[in-house]
């Protein structure tokens, strides 16, 4: 399997000419891969899907915050090194079927497995694969840069 | 509510005479209370019982291992001292309702609740709650005469 890459961001959806609409962020989280330019996941969670994701998994922090804690698992993922005698504590896995895949951040502990997050992607169509390769070419590039 | 105790013990069912019949063992934790003699949810997990639990929820210890892993994390809930401003980090939650218990034990961080174990109780019947209030006050004179 293409070794996925994760990059969440968020947007504004409905940009309004009219001062009376609201804005409405939602957050957009993609899983791509350095070798694969077809490979792409992506999640969109608004803040109503919010309400539900946090009543569902027992999540405590508001949806400003949610980003940034799923940052600080990705990069406990990052930082946890597997050996030959043991699995990495924190592991990310994303678990592809064609109609929709799931990410879970999971701890391991001398117990069991614990999930720290499910979530619920959708494998790219032709649209998504070409406007978030550009994003993430483009990301890329401004990182290296800096 | 009925302030919960939980207890756990092992058994053998089927003793047999015949000795080409195999032992099976059983694991029973019973949810009782001091304060209501009535009070009494019980789990009866076989060791097939256990291979459904341990893919369900990625448990990675065997059934010989797993009554010390629970009794582990009751331990780590009575160490959890709740304060005016701090929810206690683990807790161990019995959802009671007619037909079917649930007991959660579940770890609060700063993100979420994270649930260690989840295992389907049922509520004691007039058998049960007498077979097992005779048990639970022969093991209270047991231990307080030790």
């Amino acid at each position: 399997m293409a070794r996925p890459v994760a990059a969440a961001h968020w947007s504004s959806q409905d940009r309004p000419t009219d001062p009376a609409v609201v804005l409405r962020q939602v957050l957009r989280i993609h899983a791509s891969s350095e070798d694969d330019p077809y490979f792409l996941h992506t999640l969109e969670v608004t803040e109503d899907d919010f309400q539900c994701l946090k009543a569902d998994q027992g999540i405590l922090v508001d949806f400003a915050s949610f980003p940034g804690k799923i940052i600080g698992l990705l990069e406990r993922c990052i930082g946890s090194h597997s050996t030959a005698d043991h699995t990495p504590r924190f592991q990310a896995v994303l678990s592809c079927r064609p109609a929709d895949s799931t990410l879970k951040i999971v701890e391991t502990n001398d117990f069991k497995q614990l999930p720290h997050i499910t979530l619920a992607f959708k494998p790219g169509n032709d649209f998504t694969v070409k406007q978030v390769g550009v994003w993430v070419r483009w990301t890329r590039c401004r990182v290296s840069s800096t």
